[in-house]
């Protein structure tokens, strides 16, 4: 074992995992190491912030995933550091020790982080959704705000409680502010006493002036009017300027304007990870403006071909930061490794297949592009339903995710309600409005 | 509305669940006040803290049961203190912010707490299994044991990582050792490269000489043998005089011994919580030595008709602290204020119908004992899942969770496996051991 061709993956995401599934046949020893147990099913994520799906139906452990792979073990750790000379990651452990694994090859998938644009203040806020501990605390947030606004007597802290602000008129944005407003329109009637949740704001923000533009003018106006028939407040061409504990101020042509909201989402910007800058400098590499590494076309770092970045970290053609080109270029970067270990001839060059894109707005209602085709509505969210219902079968988790899914687009409910008491930031979110929101007696008015 | 006979009732456990329940058709307005927006299944909590069971499908939103309810509210808040004379109790909201809310009857129903026999700084190194968060909390250090026994090359500190202690040989002690011994033996084999989860000790404490010792000796008997023939190591008469980051020291007969273990579950003992002495001293009545108020025979305080106490916080006739006694002191309790405001005639004392009471050792085991009828292996199996399902049923949430029994149960998987980096406890606990288990270089040897 000692001395077979070792890789290194670094994240455990979709570019990590179909790098590692790429190299189950070759003659190395690869070593996966991500900072969670997890893989994590992120385009099902704001499923888990709106009460649909456990965590565990959307974040399955990597190492179950790897079970039957003899030549793949998976260490839980954060990469710091790579040392290009040495060959060697430095990674941290959960309890904070370093400690070092050499490679021969070198794959780096560590993802996108949530960018606020430089405002890093807005983000105890506004939540980003990037993570299982981002989508617990923005369900924490999200429920509380109807307990709280159930509590309060004062009618304009009712409706900051009851006002919803997303940033980002991305699939993520469009997929949580239409489960909020089916939450606030279907879930939660008839369950408080004192507040009519369908009195629930949910507003829309993007400085852009059309939602899903990556989808084409057609398709857009369509998401935008699905949004709005639900409820949705869509507010395009509107920059955010300022976010804090009470609210959101937002900037139009028509100038600045405050937005009272207690909970606020924050689903705008990503950046490429520290680990991605690291890299790029440690390679003498360049990055683009988004900090990502700019690599060759068979996706190696220019002068180091032992080493790969691939996914949402890497820079190629202006491919987009989703999942399909994370899977194929993890996936190319695995089979490369194992045609060179194996004395095979080289790839040829990284050439993405785009099968299409979707997003889904509501219940029953979602648009689709693949192919030049296009689609929207309940046929949209058909072709939604069963993609992601066949990723879900290769999570083990199908029947307890579809049990869900039942309960939630055939009902009304919402199996995933529980908040816990270990969300801090919720809990100081509430605080921080104590101030603006007084509660008073809640004893019923005699 | 605002003249109606008002009923606060305290807690939404089995108890406070029942009595508002039992209102149903009352002339009153019920206002529930809970801590957490959930009622929870507590019976099930270990199979949230060994990755079985999501949170969400043991934890049901109050206000979800109470829907249909509509002389029933339900407002989130912590009771810190009753106003006897002015017939108030104060709640401190989950901004900290204080509000009251008065009542013609109230029916206390919140429940016990752990009890650490005066040593609560064992509390951090070994948490209970009372709440949500504890089971998410011991599900993080549960399974982040093994990873840290992945990275770890000291044997010593492997060892240490791989052994879990359960103190307290009652049903949840002994479900959670059954549990984490086949999460060892079933689930995690074949996921790790360089331990073997099968060198997992599990180790369950008692100071009594029995496990299950309220089943009487034959079942207690049987349930030891199945746990010994799972591999848990069962040690009795054996009390736990210490508890720090790195291991246990027990005293038995041959005197004090240490035990080296990172992850340690307490299930031994209940108290009543804060708010049982504030209402006995408020009412001018009596507790027993656990804390717990002594009410009359029909489960009203000495000298205050209008309060009742049921559940785990009430004593009487020597009753246990188990979920049937809490549902039928409830029901009876709520049945009790209908007929008072309906003008019938009292209901006769309180009197227990014992149902029964069973456990689960392991997959397919169990013991129980109903009607003076003695149960165990798998027959008391069928029958713990037959009963449990009826439960979830009531929860919504059985096609789940009949899907995460068959990953379980029929399969070797768990589904909810997730962890979250808001487990602050977990992390800590994890680097209380970092000079104790010294992380080294986590290359292959050479």
């Amino acid at each position: 074992m000692g001395d077979r061709h070792k890789v290194v993956v670094v994240g455990a995401g979709f570019g990590g995992l179909s790098a590692a599934k790429a190299l189950h046949r070759a003659d190395v020893d690869v070593t996966l190491i991500n900072g969670t147990t997890h893989h994590l099913f992120q385009p099902l994520l704001y499923q888990v912030a709106t009460g649909i799906l456990s965590e565990g139906e959307i974040a399955v452990p990597v190492r179950e995933i790897l079970k039957k792979q003899d030549n793949a073990e998976v260490l839980i750790g954060h990469v710091a550091d790579v040392d290009v000379d040495g060959r060697t990651v430095t990674a941290t452990a959960p309890n904070g020790t370093e400690y070092q694994v050499g490679y021969d090859t070198l794959i780096v998938a560590a993802g996108a982080s949530q960018s606020y644009f430089g405002n890093d203040h807005f983000a105890q806020y506004a939540p980003g959704m990037k993570t299982v501990d981002d989508a617990l605390e923005l369900r924490g947030r999200i429920f509380g705000a109807f307990e709280m606004a159930e509590l309060e007597t004062d009618p304009e802290a009712v409706q900051r409680w009851l006002t919803f602000v997303v940033v980002g008129g991305g699939p993520t944005g469009v997929e949580m502010a239409g489960q909020i407003a089916e939450l606030a329109h279907r879930t939660l009637p008839g369950q408080f006493r004192r507040i009519d949740p369908r009195q629930a704001r949910v507003i829309l923000v993007d400085a852009v002036d059309a939602v899903l533009p990556t989808f084409g003018g057609k398709l857009s106006e369509k998401a935008k009017h699905q949004l709005e028939k639900i409820g949705v407040e869509v507010q395009l061409g509107t920059k955010v300027v300022g976010v804090d504990g009470t609210g959101i101020t937002v900037e139009t042509a028509q100038g600045r304007q405050r937005i009272e909201s207690v909970t606020k989402i924050w689903a705008a910007g990503v950046a490429a990870p520290a680990i991605s800058r690291r890299v790029a400098e440690a390679a003498g590499a360049e990055v683009d403006r988004a900090g990502r590494v700019m690599v060759n076309p068979d996706c190696t770092v220019p002068g180091h071909p032992e080493i790969f970045v691939v996914g949402d970290m890497m820079s190629l053609d202006r491919l987009p930061g989703v999942a399909q080109v994370a899977i194929q270029t993890g996936t190319y970067a695995g089979r490369t490794v194992a045609a060179r270990v194996a004395g095979k001839p080289a790839l040829a060059p990284f050439a993405y297949r785009d099968k299409g894109s979707m997003a889904t707005i509501s219940r029953f209602s979602a648009i689709a592009s693949t192919g030049g085709m296009k689609f929207s509505g309940f046929t949209a969210w058909m072709m939604w339903l069963v993609v992601h219902l066949m990723y879900l079968v290769g999570f083990k988790n199908r029947v307890s995710a579809v049990g869900h899914w039942f309960v939630s687009f055939l009902g009304r409910g919402r199996s995933e309600r529980v908040t816990t008491a270990q969300q801090v930031m919720a809990r100081e979110a509430i605080q921080q409005v104590t101030a603006a929101g007084e509660l008073v007696k809640a004893g019923r008015p005699e």
